[in-house]
């Protein structure tokens, strides 16, 4: 039953069939599928827009990624399932390469997704055979590629497990994630968290991206100027302000419990 | 590789990877794992407790139940895979009749959930061969049993949709749910919104049934007082008290992003 384009929740929806069918197809993995419903709560309570926290933490991830020497973009099942194409335009105007990372990893899947971001037109695309561990991941999740993610200075990791983010961190990388979440550990984590949807958020990042290569002195000004604990404190404000407005817009007529009569 | 009983979200995980199982055996919907994740934000923010609100509840939950005079418990994929058990003995002790709704409805996976809930020591249980209809609804979304949801009074929907619970509220039964998200179209529909963890919820309605049997006055003072509006009123009060301490127990040592040099 397709989900009428005047649902009130039509966008969301439409993104959760996307990522069931991507299952389907080998592409996102069931615990993708649960990891997505958590940033689905939270992108709720955000409004489902882009707040203003969020595009300064979007413009400080496109002046970090300017003003990098190796940047890379890290890939997972829900990112190629919901993002290829956002991925592969942010990738050639960085430049950046792209690297295929799972969580949980079978050989085949990463040649899936090596295959999706390919024809949504990502043209340097790393995954199968890596040739370096990230240190202190256990087992195939430490695994990636030396000219990749193993010697970025800057890494972007959408949707990244905590685990990982961690790790990179540890590597003194600079970790731009994005991640709904603003308490998580990939959030807590990272050198830029970007709080907001993949699909908003990497787009919003290829245009500052574009406008910073055009003013290279605007962009070491972000990168000096960029204050995390600030930016964060300013979302956790905005956060409060929406669940207070929330909870106004949907009291509606009350109703009580029936008492039996 | 075994998720270790010390890690800080071992419950969270277990529940995560039985959900996945539950998946792989046909009893979970793809569409169920994403609505667990949503499920799983919002119980973060609640602390993964009980509120004191949620107690309130619970125990009007119970009352309701007990002075019902036909009332059903539905059980969809999630709730089976999660909480069998428990639904089997609060059906036991209500007494309540138990049916199978799916709102991915497929005959297989019905009797499947049956079978689920029978090893787990249910006996009365309705699901295949409907034979009426919940107005409202597209579809097999509409099926249930005359003998069941379509003639009880008292209804507890656990982790259900908003259609449907808006169906069975418009059917002017009393609908109890059980939601971790106080915002979602359920909770606002439903006469008793339970914002609780289904694993916790259900045997602490268990309990209070238990203590109102034996106390009949109270049961029905309790179903004269109980205020929905109020009591949402103190779980949004209870969830910004949350977010507002959430915040100052991850804002740890100041992490600044790193400035090129």
């Amino acid at each position: 039953m397709p989900v009428p384009r005047t649902h009130p929740r039509y966008a969301s929806l439409k993104t959760r069939e996307r990522l069931v069918q991507a299952h389907r197809q080998g592409i996102a993995a069931l615990e993708g599928l649960i990891a997505h419903g958590r940033g689905e709560a939270w992108d709720y309570l955000l409004g489902e827009e882009t707040s203003a926290p969020a595009l300064v933490a979007e413009k400080a991830a496109a002046a970090f990624l300017v003003t990098a020497e190796r940047p890379v973009i890290s890939v997972n099942g829900n990112v190629a399932a919901l993002a290829a194409d956002h991925v592969a335009r942010l990738a050639a105007v960085v430049p950046a390469r792209v690297e295929v990372n799972l969580f949980h990893r079978t050989e085949a899947r990463v040649r899936q997704l090596v295959r999706v971001l390919r024809k949504a037109g990502a043209t340097d695309v790393l995954g199968p055979r890596p040739n370096a561990r990230i240190p202190g991941l256990e087992s195939k999740r430490a695994l990636c590629h030396k000219e990749g993610i193993y010697r970025a200075d800057v890494v972007l990791v959408p949707l990244e497990d905590g685990d990982r983010a961690e790790a990179l961190a540890r590597m003194a990388k600079l970790v731009i994630s994005v991640d709904l979440n603003p308490l998580s550990r990939t959030s807590q984590a990272a050198s830029v968290p970007v709080v907001d949807e993949l699909t908003r958020a990497l787009p919003n990042i290829g245009r500052f991206v574009r406008d910073l290569k055009a003013d290279p002195d605007e962009a070491t000004r972000v990168v000096r100027e960029y204050d995390k604990a600030r930016n964060l404190a300013a979302l956790y404000a905005f956060i409060r302000w929406r669940l207070a407005n929330l909870v106004r817009v949907t009291k509606g007529p009350e109703r009580r419990g029936r008492a039996k009569s």
